[in-house]
């Protein structure tokens, strides 16, 4: 059989480990993959390291022990973070997304599946350190940038939902106040029992928050499961949001302006630092 | 400046095709990044193609033209398309997802970003051939699976509502037979007009189908857009499925039998040629 030669090998690993973000593989699985010594692998996978570091591409990870081997993180680094920020302003202030009440079309933004995992990424690289073991989300339109941080993450995501159905088993159900200020809309929110477990850590993702009653909603949630929240990002945010919510939060644009006879919307990125 | 060894451009091109699929990179792109002729990258593309192609770790195609490049297709192999629906299989034959009523619990299933990525490249490469302009799915359970598919496809996702939203535009509403066979019970399902543009090509992805209720009423919803449906896959189907939609129906898991009372629950998986 033919020796497989170093820049074949270290190509198929550096598919195998983009293609799997945060699951650990083993040295053993590659070397047989090959048919290769293991140090052989071991100095393949540093030159994979050294590389995907020097291009921005991701990090590369070592977990000791007996369960260890390597692991793919897909961080981003800043310039791309401000890209994909830059664009997201760019597309939310085309003034065609106006809708009559003031409201912002931005379905076809948070569903598109690129840019959900470009959002996705921005979510996991800001929230990776908190160490969250579960990304909560409600339905719908958060759904799509929920499960891309979820993925980048390597964690589970939850969909609370409005009702609760047959086939979801006993949930729990709160009234949350939505929507308006002076507390008069309240509707409801479940989720199931068996999704989280007490003193896991939830990392909070919606596409849009207003004045954050769903978000806020999602913690008391939260605290009926004995969870705890660690950080809250939403795609969008309306200026005047003011979430009152002990933790991490993070908004990748701000909504200034948004008038719908004038036609005019105002949106402003974050800054990263370059 | 040191010049970049080809383990290292093989390395990184192949983390980047890998976690940008569908989209089109042009050698230009990659001679700039590593400071390298477009000889020299194409003779790394050529070998990378070969290596992708040796370990099944999908296909990369040229795309000729003044707008070409090089585009990585995420498209599985028999064998491991069967070692998903086989894991699926085991995990639906749990006896404690049966639930009161004769439900099955799988929301875990297919929320999980993991499995519902590969879940999505399974019915990616089911369909990639029909080629579909968009990804058309229902709220709620059926969008983590859907949303990888369409990433795996290139395409975009569109979510169907049970109620028009505000924030969505005008939007079309139907009526649709939902669960009992008899016709008892109607449900409403709309989607933004701006969603589907008249003549597109349309695959139906959702998680469960009983009666085919929803999907017909996907399908129902597509034509009064003027869309076609040219394929339809759902994770599980049960037995009496029957769609009468005259088009390519892919069920990954079949349930034979589902009983609350005796805690019974027979999934069988599809088969693949190996």
């Amino acid at each position: 059989m033919e020796r497989v030669k170093r820049n074949v090998r270290m190509a198929i690993i550096s598919q195998q480990l983009t293609s799997t973000p945060n699951q650990i593989h083993t040295l053993n699985e590659f070397a047989l993959l090959f048919d290769a010594a293991k140090s052989t692998i071991s100095e393949d996978i540093s030159l994979l390291t050294e590389a995907f570091k020097q291009y921005g591409a991701g990090i590369i990870e070592t977990v000791p022990g007996a369960a260890g081997g390597v692991v793919y993180r897909a961080l981003s680094n800043n310039q791309s973070m401000q890209e994909t920020v830059d664009q997201l302003c760019a597309y939310l202030n085309e003034p065609d997304r106006i809708l009559p009440g003031g409201f912002l079309y931005t379905s076809d933004i948070s569903s598109d599946p690129q840019f959900a995992t470009r959002i996705g990424e921005i979510f996991a690289t800001r929230f990776a350190a908190q160490h969250p073991d579960i990304v909560l989300t409600m339905e719908t339109k958060g759904i799509p940038l929920a499960l891309m941080t979820a993925k980048q993450l390597g964690i589970p995501l939850v969909i609370a939902r409005r009702d609760s159905k047959a086939y979801e088993g006993s949930a729990v159900k709160i009234n949350y106040v939505a929507g308006r200020r002076d507390g008069t809309q309240v509707d409801t929110m479940t989720l199931e029992r068996r999704a989280i477990a007490a003193g896991q850590r939830i990392l909070i993702i919606d596409d849009f928050a207003k004045n954050g009653g769903t978000i806020t909603g999602m913690a008391e949630l939260a605290n009926e499961f004995e969870a705890t929240v660690i950080g809250v990002g939403v795609m969008v945010a309306a200026k005047e949001l003011d979430l009152r919510i002990n933790c991490d939060v993070c908004a990748l644009a701000c909504m200034h302006e948004l008038d719908y006879s004038r036609r005019i919307v105002a949106v402003e990125g974050l800054h990263f630092e370059s």
